[in-house]
């Protein structure tokens, strides 16, 4: 098994992983030359063979080569009822093993890691299964490259004893014909077993996976780079842990999407191209568009309250976000999936508050139970520990000035003076995350009305806030966090045009600009009712629940300020 | 009543829209001064109301003054359970009606276009409810603007007979409080009524509603421009027809969804930032990324070929796609959102073609059952005629020199001399959907095997195809449409990389270039599977099936080549 990167060989830093490289690609040389040899044998044989017909590299493939009987299964629904019944399968072909020149062993591996053992056997002649499979079928087997796709026709029938390696273990398949339909090449960029270890380097930041940091290797799989899995885009994503992260993320969606529809949230589109970059900042992308400049939307924000004023008690979006922050770290991406919602507030913003909480932990709770199988994969690979979650009606709920004091009174020395006043630091918010573990048993908590020095332009001042010397005051407004780190920020906005225009003059913003004017004049088109909301980083959930190195590992194609192939 | 739009008066060609909207100002100016007048009565009367607590503005509202036994409620829930009981609801006003000084009405609305009336009437002295409401806060009641949003206490009744104004026709509410949370203006810059009518000007072609184009507008209730609809965006959003095509909309993407799901596909996230312009054309935003150029995605084409080789066997994604097409007609969007997908094959691409026929139908089939009172709303708006959609197993396939064929011979003179070997240009397909609604009785049909010079370079060949005189060959790829518009393109794609770098040659680009390099890559990376898929327009397919004058409508927020605000 070789890891072999082609083109970015010289981003892997270690010494030692060159080595193992260097000899992986010797063996991968060498097993080539293998299958050249095999496959030449094999098309001497197979002049006289009489299974000729059974096996083969066959582009289209015709269901007339299988037996009429056969029925085609998934070896997720394989089952007793398959049981000495004729089946055919297509999957790859995840390695081979001779055991004899009359018998070999194959793994084949189909979509979610469900794999299976695959045995051919020569068939005895004098008997009526005399043509099955030939000695020649057998070594074509053997020499098919590991990742190529594969029709079999096989018997299912029990092993002798369960196959431990494989998902399937119960059952094995004892193949009667085999179709190779599209060939793997002879050496692969990235062999499965190196793209499922953990990455060594993402080329930003030097990134250990928790707990496993300073493990060497295991001697013949040696581990690669960020770049060489996305140079090998094929293989990183057929990697099971790849497979398995992204199962996890499609069920967070469909969890916060259900979770929502079914209290009365619509899901709206908001749109990626904007005529103003309203929301301030550096961080925006800009292009040109026809005779005026567009932007990249950094957040659905102003769209989200546009829907709340158009007539929507509640919304939510799931839908790409933009940031042309020049940030080469395992934290930062330039485009994300941001999941939004946005809703009417009958009394009390906490309605708010105790939504978002409530989603995010139907989303948390819902994927320990849905994807148990998944996240235990990805620990084999990534070893984390169980994230700790409030038990119901246990949800810890700190204000802003609450958290500060715990930090003041039970944090490191070097926090004993952090002010109510001012926002928090990431080293504070990583101190006051183990203060609140230690205490509270839990990595999930939200800390609430934070100072409007914190806070944009829209967010809601508390109005029974007392201000501060500095005439700080507290908003409507929360992060959540979850092992440490911040991934949800909310609160309520404000509805009143005047109200926001003297905030957004506050801010040093002038109301009048592009994007603002347009904003504050939607709220004096009608009657908004009061409306909050909140914004959650899917990568980053996924990422931190998982307790991933990176979120690019948790995207299907990372974007970061130096790559975005593919 | 009255439509007064603030900017753009200019652009509303018409002079009689124009007299209409003078009109409805001078109106809106009178009503404003009739609201100011009583607004000042009320104040007055205020001092010595025993009422006094029960109405008025507020911000934020408390739920202490309610009274304790009252259920919040929706119009869309509100049933025989209700009546008798004090109920909360919180509403727009629609609009509010003096009857005399003891008793008004006003409709309520709420999200979906749920309305119902509301009676207030004068308690009379010496009764126990003597102080519930009194003649200030009846005025108080007639005087809030239109599309403010309330807050209103009121006991649920069955009213002498139906309201047949309202969508509650079986219950009216009687009034026993009344807050306004958020006041709309005076005058708006475009009413409901006005909202809710025809668009008259889309600014870009002269386009008229079909079946309804050359009726005059109704007194007194002008319709606007979109242009006036996109400056008023939440009057806009809150038009009936609007909330029933966004209704609509999200349905569509539902079903789509469910469907697949249902059949195994995996949702992904195609990124919208990529590194080359690899599917050609000059029709690509770009953009100064950090050290390199960026473009925005025009298909997510690549990146669903990159999933199934990347091992997963059924794909789709729903996400916005942008072309930097300078074309202002009702047909054309700058971002739209396309719902795609990608299958493997096992036997034949007849599989794809069958999964996007049965996705289609089971869209349309869905959204007339689900949505009937929202596409007769549409309906009472945009007039148009039912769909025709083909019974199970009698849908419409042709292939290409079928279709041809029939245009020959059943069409108009024009197209007598039709090739198989040219693609079909838009007068042609209009042509042909008549022929094809004329003899099958369908306005949705699949024409199959389109030529290879019609179709761009990883549309798979058919295998057992003859080459035309000039080399023409037919590919396994086909369009769908629907009411003479295609809004779909699909078929088989290139899994093998030799064919596909000899195709991408033969179509004259260079097989190296950025972007075209990595993908031929992929496929040489493993073996990848047979397989193919599909891409529609979601603006397009909600359009069209309402017959709706401009693709425009059916988007949240439209992005043309002049407008990208709000």
């Amino acid at each position: 098994m070789a890891d072999a990167p082609q083109e970015d060989a010289a981003t892997t830093s270690k010494k030692a992983a060159k080595k193992a490289e260097a000899k992986a690609k010797k063996e991968a040389l060498k097993a080539q030359r293998a299958a050249e040899q095999l496959s030449k044998q094999t098309a001497a044989l197979e002049i006289d063979d009489p299974a000729k017909d059974r096996y083969g590299l066959v582009k289209p493939i015709s269901p007339a080569v299988f037996s009429a009987e056969a029925e085609e299964v998934n070896l997720r629904s394989l089952g007793e009822e398959h049981e000495g019944k004729t089946v055919i399968l297509r999957a790859w072909i995840q390695n081979t093993r001779t055991q004899s020149a009359k018998m070999a062993f194959a793994e084949l591996r189909e979509e979610g890691n469900w794999t299976i053992q695959a045995v051919v056997m020569v068939t005895p002649e004098g008997t009526p299964e005399a043509q099955v499979v030939s000695r020649p079928m057998v070594k074509f087997i053997t020499a098919i490259t590991p990742e190529s796709f594969v029709a079999v026709e096989a018997k299912v029938k029990r092993p002798l004893e369960p196959v431990k390696s494989c998902r399937v273990s119960t059952f094995e398949l004892h193949i009667t014909r085999c179709f190779t339909i599209a060939p793997a090449p002879p050496m692969l960029g990235l062999t499965l077993a190196a793209a499922n270890r953990p990455i060594t380097d993402f080329n930003d930041e030097d990134v250990k996976a928790p707990g496993e940091s300073d493990k060497e290797p295991e001697a013949g799989v040696p581990a690669a780079t960020m770049l060489t899995h996305l140079d090998n885009i094929a293989m990183h994503k057929r990697a099971p842990v790849q497979q398995a992260i992204a199962d996890i993320r499609i069920e967070v969606k469909d969890l916060f999407r259900s979770y929502l529809k079914a209290r009365g949230f619509k899901e709206f589109e908001p749109p990626c191209l904007i005529g103003a970059a309203s929301e301030g900042g550096g961080n925006v992308f800009r292009l040109q568009y026809f005779n005026q400049e567009a932007f990249l939307a950094q957040s659905p924000q102003f769209y989200k309250q546009f829907e709340i004023a158009g007539g929507r008690k509640r919304v939510f979006s799931i839908a790409p976000v933009f940031r042309a922050e020049n940030s080469n770290t395992p934290r930062h991406m330039t485009e994300f999936t941001g999941l939004d919602l946005e809703m009417e507030i009958k009394n009390d913003y906490s309605e708010v508050l105790l939504m978002l909480e409530g989603v995010l932990l139907h989303i948390f709770r819902g994927i320990k139970e849905r994807c148990a199988h998944e996240i235990e994969l990805v620990r084999s690979v990534y070893p984390s520990e169980e994230v700790l979650l409030p038990e119901p009606g246990k949800e810890v709920r700190l204000t802003f000035a609450e958290a500060q004091q715990l930090l003041r009174e039970e944090g490191p020395e070097e926090f004993r003076n952090v002010r109510d006043d001012e926002d928090m630091s990431t080293p504070q918010e990583k101190a006051l995350g183990a203060v609140v573990r230690a205490k509270y048993n839990t990595d999930f908590y939200v800390i609430d009305k934070f100072p409007d020095t914190a806070r944009p332009f829209y967010a809601k001042v508390d109005p029974t806030s007392k201000p501060s010397a500095d005439g700080v005051r507290a908003t409507n407004a929360f992060d959540f966090f979850l092992r440490n780190q911040e991934i949800l920020s909310g609160g309520q906005r404000i509805n009143d045009p005047d109200e926001l225009a003297e905030r957004i003059s506050a801010k040093g913003i002038n109301p009048a600009s592009p994007g603002i004017k347009e904003y504050i004049a939607t709220f004096r088109q009608v009657g908004v009712p009061p409306h909050g909301g909140g914004g959650i980083g899917l990568d980053r959930i996924v990422a931190w629940f998982l307790a991933l190195p990176s979120v690019h590992l948790a995207a299907y194609y990372p974007r970061t300020p130096k790559r975005l192939m593919p």
